[in-house]
């Protein structure tokens, strides 16, 4: 409140001297009252990365208070790279065969996300297993999207694991990623029926639809509130 | 059509004659057109047995074509054996220690099954593995609910593996038994919410709330429409 009135008693020509003296840069968001800081985002895919799509959107729409500040993939193929590029966002291409095993290769990413000012890192549908090195130097600040109700069907094809098992519920769930696969702590999960007659197409369609809103959902409670690990539950503390 | 016209020009006197000549049996029930078999069951709890108690109502209710014609408990002092016999539904208490082995004991119980007349078995909280010998003599025929996603948390507690994992979705499942623990085609299942802030209990009793209607659900689906199995997937034909 005091910082209201006081800004309110500002005259313009004091408001040019404060932004001369705070030049807004990209990163930082001004409003009257106070700087809201948008949270740095790296993206890692391997392929259409659609997830890093609704991300992408999401922080441009101002629904979720970040900025994605570059998008690094394994694959120069990949149709994720052409679309961020198309959208002026930086994007690297490092290839894993490019470098002498995994741990070169993570430290390569580490040091680019490092360099764009990365604090979160989000995995869309990037096909490879961390390293040691790379979930120790973004501790807790690495989510992944995965398509099934985890703990069942980790692993490829989880999709159409699911079918062939007969479930009548699969999903889709956010977790925080360690160097095992599928496995960290779960964030946000939403459930998705499978119907009678459904072929794994009609299946990967439909969880498809839920994993954007998820994901987004999942990463905004993360900038937003304030949690705690307590073993390997995440819980919300407000 | 041609049945209801000959009834609907019966007189009240020819009814009676028809009943004298073909007496209702407790497990038929007479509709005006044709008699509706009802399925017999035959349950099987080791303690309070709350979904059998579920599925008694729902044959008294009309909601489920079936009769319960004998209840098998492997233990004296279960709440479900007081509950049974206070009803007057045929109960049967077969300690497992009398029997020399695994065999023996599911062998004695499908004898009082058979002799009962019983064609489908549902296991109601009766908490020991069936072995090939039961197995094989209810073939497809036995059911069992579980208060988690299979295949997510099978075994003992199943609620308590749920919340320790840190899910956002449980739920419970029903069924076809074979002789692995918890794992047989699914028939139905029910999602249900982990919340923030819930402890073991909260989420065990949300979770009984959804496995009496979801067994009900089950097992009307199984006795009235046409299903087959595909691997290990029970698909509705209808």
């Amino acid at each position: 409140m005091v910082a209201v009135f006081f800004w309110s008693r500002t005259t313009p020509e004091r408001r040019r001297q404060f932004y001369a003296l705070h030049p807004p840069r990209s990163r930082y968001r001004y409003n009257p009252v106070m700087t809201h800081k948008l949270t740095s985002l790296g993206i890692l895919l391997s392929g259409r990365g659609s997830n890093m799509q609704a991300i992408v959107r999401a922080c441009e729409s101002g629904e979720l208070p970040a900025t994605v500040a570059i998008v690094v993939s394994n694959r120069i193929d990949a149709a994720g790279v052409a679309w961020t590029r198309e959208r002026g966002i930086e994007c690297r291409v490092l290839p894993h065969r490019d470098y002498e095993g995994r741990d070169a290769h993570d430290r390569a990413i580490v040091d680019e996300l490092r360099e764009a000012g990365v604090e979160w890192v989000c995995l869309a549908g990037y096909m490879r297993l961390l390293s040691p090195v790379f979930v120790t130097a973004f501790h807790n600040r690495i989510l992944n999207i995965h398509p099934s109700l985890l703990p069942s069907f980790p692993g490829l094809d989880a999709q159409a694991q699911a079918h062939g098992h007969g479930v009548r519920w699969t999903g889709c769930t956010v977790h925080l990623v360690d160097t095992e696969l599928d496995h960290g702590p779960i964030v946000e999960q939403t459930a998705v029926p499978v119907l009678s007659g459904d072929t794994v197409e009609d299946l990967e369609h439909r969880i498809l639809l839920e994993e954007h809103p998820t994901y987004v959902r999942a990463l905004k409670q993360l900038l937003q509130r304030r949690w705690t690990l307590q073993g390997r539950r995440l819980i919300w503390l407000d």
